[in-house]
């Protein structure tokens, strides 16, 4: 089965508490494909810019990342900037270069319109619409998006909502789209809007899952030592896709077993700047935290 | 196998955001043994005044709770006001009247000395080491704290640690007792302190157990309609303790389905004011309950 992953690359400028870094490659789209190719040969479809390095493109390759879809446009590649507080829960954006995004028009390869899985990184409701009608018959497409959109397209993404199978959000997200404090009853609510399932996540309070027919929740990995926790929630998506991909199947049993993959991703990517850990770890390292994290949640 | 619970009764003002209510039938032992009593005819020991009324201690025992160690003092019933913001997460304590628990010197019953299973709710540690010396040969002891003891009592904290075969604690109090804002390392720290068990209650994001050979983690039951969040993390003892009594076991498997129960009891506790809805939620409701929280966490 096929993955395709539309959204944001990017070079990141990052301040933790502990550690700052720049020009880090990054963006939704970049940890979400990263993350899915333990499972899956994901198809990335994006724009850079033509600062955009050469040996970034081959990176992601070598993750084995397709990158048919990897549009390089005249100007330079998106940029952001944030800064992390000592409690990793508040980030503020120090800065926000849209560049080559400002006009961005996703563009699907011809030979990625029979993608069947599809995640649209988060990015303004209306072009992940494009991105959506560009693909012919998905089978499970999962969206995620942003406060800013609830703020300022929030009709797009009604629309948006009412034509994809999953929503990703976090707590926040979630109590700002529905008005509804109580993450569960959010979650309902969310439910009548459109999709048949949405992922709630809660950082490093970990996620649930649900779905007309499915309940699930997890905590989050116990990752002793963060290091930068950008593109968490993206190699989330990027693990929960990528094995649903391999499964070929969105059934309950494997809906939970996802949740889990996403949690490991997500788990790696914490634990440095960037794309590293994500690449760098292997199907046994994988495998061993999968099976840590199912041994601290088994009953 | 006997569970004993030393602590205190109270009577409680409580303010929501929602709702009010003054003289609620509270305190750390009432809220545990209630919830224990579901599983085993738990042992209450504390003091009240002589204002305590002949009601409560008749809603206690037809609760199952073996009231014998209830010392009647001459004077008035702890007193102890709180007020929750919105997001139920903060809490302010509006007033706090000692009365008799100023003096209180726990007396254990002479026929109560051979409990197993003790469980020391939130008090002073001295009070409670005291409290501890008179149980002749316990085979678990689990004491809970607070901040205030932390911060006032350090020493006897550590002794009692030195004492005790788990403690539980809410994740400010972990943090505050190890100065370590990681709470898997805080748990960890709090492991070197002593006891070889560690509940660490994250309130809505759920508890985490920690043992040398044990870890594991569970989301908090989803509530939807929080009405008083008073006395939860006392029920959750209850419930686990209770569990762990009736079983007559501490290996890990049964660890994990206390935490389970504990997690249960909890939930309905939050569901009124006072001890309401855990005196009058049966067997059924519990196990349903229970069944429905194995669903949402069961990979």
């Amino acid at each position: 089965m096929s993955l395709i992953v539309i959204g944001t690359l990017a070079y990141d400028d990052i301040e933790t508490a502990h550690a700052a870094r720049k020009g880090v490659l990054g963006g939704s789209a970049t940890y979400c494909a990263v993350a899915a190719s333990h499972f899956t040969k994901p198809r990335l479809v994006g724009v850079v810019g033509n600062d955009f390095q050469e040996s970034d493109v081959k990176k992601l390759q070598a993750s084995g990342v397709d990158t048919e879809g990897l549009e390089v446009a005249d100007g330079k590649t998106f940029r952001w900037g944030g800064r992390y507080e000592e409690d990793w829960n508040t980030r503020h954006t120090t800065f926000t270069d849209l560049n080559v995004l400002e006009h961005f028009a996703p563009k699907v390869p011809a030979g990625q319109r029979d993608s069947k899985f599809v995640f649209l990184a988060n990015a303004a409701p209306a072009v992940q619409l494009q991105a959506l009608e560009q693909v012919e018959h998905p089978t499970f497409v999962m969206a995620d998006t942003m406060n800013l959109w609830i703020d300022i397209a929030r009709e797009d993404l009604t629309n948006l909502l009412r034509r994809v199978d999953a929503i990703v959000l976090n707590d926040e997200e979630a109590r700002m789209l529905t008005g509804e404090s109580n993450l569960i009853r959010a979650a309902g609510q969310v439910l009548g809007m459109g999709p048949k399932l949405v992922v709630l996540k809660k950082g490093e309070h970990g996620a649930f899952l649900m779905g007309s027919d499915v309940h699930f929740s997890l905590p989050a990995y116990p990752v002793e030592n963060v290091v930068d926790p950008t593109g968490a929630g993206d190699s989330f998506a990027g693990g929960f896709m990528g094995y649903l991909t391999a499964q070929n199947s969105i059934d309950p049993a494997h809906l939970r077993k996802a949740m889990l993959h996403g949690t490991v991703t997500a788990s790696f990517c914490v634990e440095d700047f960037g794309i590293g850990p994500l690449a760098e770890r292997n199907a046994d390292e994988l495998a061993a935290r999968y099976d840590d994290l199912l041994g601290i949640v088994t009953v």
